[in-house]
């Protein structure tokens, strides 16, 4: 019996809440993502995927895991279901998936799903519904609290939906499961490895909050998130007694604390909006030692390149001269870096236009909604714009509780998967389908 | 054969070398030197002590270590060669042992030696003795820095010579092998037992630094270190997208750092010295995520109780309104504190003059030294005193590289190390040697 | 002989420069424009205007200067060639003048030009033309670096214009010369004495730079300017010797000095834009004495009234936790404040087709240019809206050298001084002249 | 009618109180004691002294007062009653007064007497016993506050009683009224004219607390101030318009902030005793313009030389790190500096012998007090001790109300100004007095 896209959508429901759910349970860092990547690798080959893991999908970046995280992380994919024959291809560090459906000649369009989760320690109070009902992340500091959960999971409902009408298709399709979006170096990892070379049309989406008074599902694009550059430094400095010989020691801690502070007041620019902060710091050996090291892991951002860069330069000032203040030394790692991400147009009008024929999902009178934050999908756009391609972020929304980032965040999983597996399907089916190559639009009306 | 105290100690060299190294090797924090109190409880009961060990030494204080730490330990000192009977009895972080030798009626002397290592990162470069000769700690993050691996090796060098010159003693000898004296923690653990309770002499030594142009090996006495308080401070904030909603945050780190800065700047006294540190500080979960948590530990130090308080009194008072400004909690705990150490003049004299008798061992014409620091031993003396005993903490100097917790530190144990046991037993030999209750002086110049 | 409005500015160019050189030459800061004050209102008179100084213009506002201010500003005034006898009527403080023009029944329109200098030195080298030219201030401190000068020296011009034709016109013209727009208390007391109760068009124009690539000359609104509030803190602690003693001190200098760090630490919002400026501290009294005392002026500005409220929340918490961290007392005033500023977009167009009739100045095709800064004129606006008027503020585009407050800061007024003069008059013809109540436009084409 | 020392002493107590009160009347600043110096070499000469004034006495040094700060007190010093003639010779700053006694051949003694006032708001409440009785300083932000006052009453008071006894004197006296002790500059200037390099003993006194319990009035010696440095620190940046384009200013009142917490913060130091103080903090302009300078007059001290180096080495890394982070230039002055002082023992038993023999003043048991500060009286004593001379510091003990350099600072003048000048003028008399050169001790019971 023939179903549109979205009766196959809405049908999925219940398994894309099972899939988020457990996603979120056995929530994995960036690069740690073995068991999330396992499962993806395992489900898409069922379901007919070519599938490439591993060095086939990213080139090793810096601060690959080092073994002993890497085999502890193996370790529980191991014993929490993860697959076990996948388990091996990736326990390099190399996580990530990418599923290919070929159905003839045609253009390439690539999706993109985020699926790694953040250091946050989740909240365990009953509030929580994931506390609540039993799917909060069993890993004390790690936690999807930024709804890569969803977006894996809907990754894989639009992988079923395409399945179910390939016979329909033609060229190319590549989902794209990428690790490591929160640390701005997974996007670069496949970048680099090529997979958006050929790419015409390039999609991804995030789960957003519905905002008061709106009723709508999908927004056909988004803009004005933030450049971003991490930096991570180490300053070392000379341990000596706190209380025989305090002036003996050059005290990293302090110069930290310092920097801390000057990193925070950094001026605020006319040039536009910019951000700074140091997530971690850590410090120091012992209670009576003047501290010999200190450890940050700084972000700085911009509302483009010029004020991003501006805060960069700014802020290796600081750490410098807050070195040499303390007779310590600083070394400086950048660590990930991604651009201001900007929808094209073009392709908002065609993903809002497809978006529309949906039954059962709501598209934003709106093309555009402009977000904070930074993303690192601004860089497979670069790539897919410098040989002509387009690109653009959905936004899918739904309600929200806490901040994104915020121990309590969670979503309406069962509102909004369903709908958002529809509207990237129906931009697929408006590329892809087979009316499309043969100027025939007579499946148009019944797909959606 | 009859043979001398000193005789008797200087034959010890190898063996002494030989303890310290293992020690040093193994280090352990306080309140896990569970290898290192078995090995030594094993020692003393070969060398027939009677032997107390776990709650038998000591009383459960604040923050014993969490199971997990516990368990690492244990497993830890299970496959180094840790006497496995022994540790069983150490599991549950009261370390330390006590061997008690007792000769018939007669005053009660107590030696108290500090076992505990730092958390310190020792020196791996070929410059550094303990790695170049393969004796350097094993374990990354802790070392001995402050020679408690070797003032154990003296205890048990002690308790080896009393063996050998046990009947002509009289009364009852101690030896405290006191954990965790590094925290402040571990004296009082043992006062609240109660065995300084009927203590007439107590007594402990600290390898010492011989200064430039000194030739002596024994002072008598020291005194001036600071008291001190250690407090643990814990911010809790809010954590928020560090771009998307900065400013929903309340942020630990910035708490922290900025508490940090005011602590360092609490004004100098006019009463006495002073002085602050922020040992260790670790904040926060996630570079793009407003650190929602902070930790630190702290001490201050002041030449007396008054300004030591006044120290204590400033540092709340800036952690609290430090939270205050950023909204964020604080939780304090105070884990640990002493008194100002002073060495009674009589028992110095006694000292000096019982030490003076001794071949091979040179006595400093200053009884007392000033000394920095601050430790725990205070808190036994105060304990003897109350009931009239005196007490006194000798110096054994010798030579040293680095300053005192430095990465770098060492020093000369074939030198110090006989020179050390001979001095505590001659005074042990001085107050319980059987001359002393039959008024004959005889064998007292043969057993020096 | 008749000549349209641009030859009657662009005769007026001479006159103009001198104006604005002989105002920037004696600088004086807000409530202290003295010698402004009595020569625009000594000018205004001879033109035959109404005018109105002194309590007639203003209400006395907080932070009036003390009478040792303002005696020493009458009398640099008097020996500078200031209008002996209008200066007797502005000694109280109470500066700023209005020429009122009545030319029978008709609407109200409002021309506001703002005539205080800043609390900056003058660049004193021979590159700055000022300096070079022999017009820079005389008075150490003091500046015209924000185009004031120009304004007033427009100011005159309109003044001169509007009698040339004033015939032709109806209704009622204020000419509002204001003080202390700089501290944002110059228009609040303006409107609180109701001259802007029946107004119905309200204008001001600024000096802008022209930005590269652009040759036009006037822009008919801004907006985006920042709402801001001003505050004034002091902190009063306890003096003590700096050696004797120092614990004894409550330093004030010390809690300035950490309140400065955490004000330009505040958050970021998402919100909007946000400024956060500590402009001036002064503390303490001796080298060798605990400060007793320090002052600051600070600033602190936001995209809209609720991230500028954020601003100012964030701001007392800091200021209040810092006092009580150093056992100071915190006394906090607010100096002044203003709105968000939002120029009327009907207005906007009708400005720029009265400009776009005039020979020789070139209106920009965009009506509206984003601003930084912030402007008490926002305070008039809310006041005229609040009675369904519009208001406008234009922006006079020409070459700037520095930055707007910088020490170099200059303009190019023999080019720009008669357009703005032009424009202005254009958009009062616009609205008062007789075709308007007449129905006939006959005039128009010939007087532009 | 012959009297003792004792009788002429106490003769002058109300002399004393009126000149130690004027004096406290019409405090003057360091080098601006020109009303102070005028009436004092009035005096001295109407007593018969040999009188030094202006370039007699002192050396010009770094930083003497501007032409305007010197005009401004000489007005002043007219106006209050200044000796006309002296004030033309002390007009250029060059303040401090010399009286020399030659009694024929014999030793030379040199006594110093301090003049200045601080910096300090005197307290205006009717609890203060100077407001209440209408002594009070007259000058805003200028009081006696170390005892200067009466320091100088005592020179006076000494110069009247050694005229009285000037016949059984021999060798000579010099008196010395030193301007700018506060500053650490006075004692220099006066040590490079020549003034000390004859001298054999050389005296001087401080008023002090007597302390809870004690009933002395004078002690013989002290030691234990701190060496010190004075800093003068200049940080230039760059204004900017504080909204519109802050990040293009270079701030150097946050420049200046994080430097005061650095240097509040500079590790203690187990060497000794240290202190550190930013006194004074001028930054900015205007508080809507990025401050584009910053001045701090700051100290450090240290127990000896070494760690007083330790802490202006610190100081200007701190300060030149600053600035580069802040990207503002940095000029160091140094302005001033002392060493550590220390009484000489033998000259003690002297000084406590002679003093011993006065009715109705009682000499502390104790030879030395452990004082605080700093002094540049130590400057004095190296001179003098170079080619072998003696030099203590008295101590003239009383009442005292709030601590030295408080604003509520008063002593009981009429109790301890007749004691201590009855103290030195025995002292004098012990060294001077016929007596010892001719061997004979008749008059010395008499004239004590």
């Amino acid at each position: 019996m023939f179903r549109s896209i979205s009766e196959m959508s809405f049908a999925l429901r219940d398994k894309l809440v099972g899939f988020r759910r457990d996603f979120h349970r056995y929530a994995e860092l960036g690069q740690l993502e073995m068991r999330t990547s396992s499962l993806i690798a395992r489900r898409l080959s069922e379901l007919g995927y070519r599938v490439l893991v591993g060095d086939d999908v990213g080139m090793p970046g810096i601060a690959m895991p080092v073994p002993e995280v890497l085999d502890a992380a193996l370790q529980n994919a191991r014993v929490t279901g993860g697959d076990l024959e996948y388990l091996e291809q990736v326990r390099n560090g190399l996580t990530g998936v990418i599923g290919i459906l070929e159905c003839g000649d045609g253009s390439v369009t690539a999706l993109r799903f985020d699926i790694d989760a953040l250091g946050i320690n989740e909240d365990s109070s009953e509030q929580h519904r994931p506390t609540r009902e039993g799917f909060a992340s069993i890993y004390p500091g790690v936690m999807h609290a930024c709804g890569h959960d969803g977006h894996a999971a809907i990754g894989l409902g639009v992988a079923e939906v395409l399945i179910g009408i390939k016979d329909s298709l033609h060229g190319t399709v590549r989902l794209i499961f990428q690790p490591a979006e929160e640390s701005l170096r997974g996007a670069r990892a496949i970048v680099e490895k090529g997979h958006l070379d050929d790419v015409q049309f390039l999609l991804a989406g995030h789960i957003s909050k519905r905002l008061p008074g709106e009723s709508c599902d999908i927004i056909a694009g988004c803009g004005g998130s933030l450049a971003a550059v991490h930096i991570d430094v180490t300053f070392r400095g000379r341990a000596a007694h706190a209380a025989a010989a305090p002036e003996k020691g050059a005290n990293s801690l302090l110069a930290a604390a310092g920097t801390v502070q000057q990193l925070y007041g950094i001026s605020r620019s006319s040039v536009g909006d910019t951000r700074v902060n140091v997530g971690t710091l850590h410090a120091g050996t012992a209670r009576n030692v003047i501290a010999d090291h200190a450890c940050m892991e700084i972000e700085v951002r911009g509302k483009n390149d010029e004020v991003c860069s501006y805060m960069e330069t700014q802020a290796h000032r600081i750490i410098h001269c807050s070195a040499e203040m303390h007779g310590v030394s600083a070394e400086i790692k950048t660590m990930g870096s991604c651009d201001a991400l900007e929808s094209d147009p073009a392709l908002m009008e065609q993903v809002a236009a497809a978006c529309g024929k949906l039954q059962g999902v709501s598209v934003h009178p709106q093309l555009r909604r402009e977000v904070g934050g930074s993303e690192d999908f601004s860089c497979m756009m670069r790539r897919v714009r410098e040989h002509g391609g387009q690109a653009t972020m959905l936004r899918f929304l739904t309600d929200i509780t806490d901040v994104v980032h915020g121990s309590g965040f969670d979503f309406d999983d069962a509102d909004i998967l369903p709908k958002a597996v529809a509207a990237m399907s129906a931009v697929l089916y408006d590329i892809h389908g087979s009316h499309q190559r043969l100027g025939k639009c007579y499946r148009n009306i019944l797909i959606f």
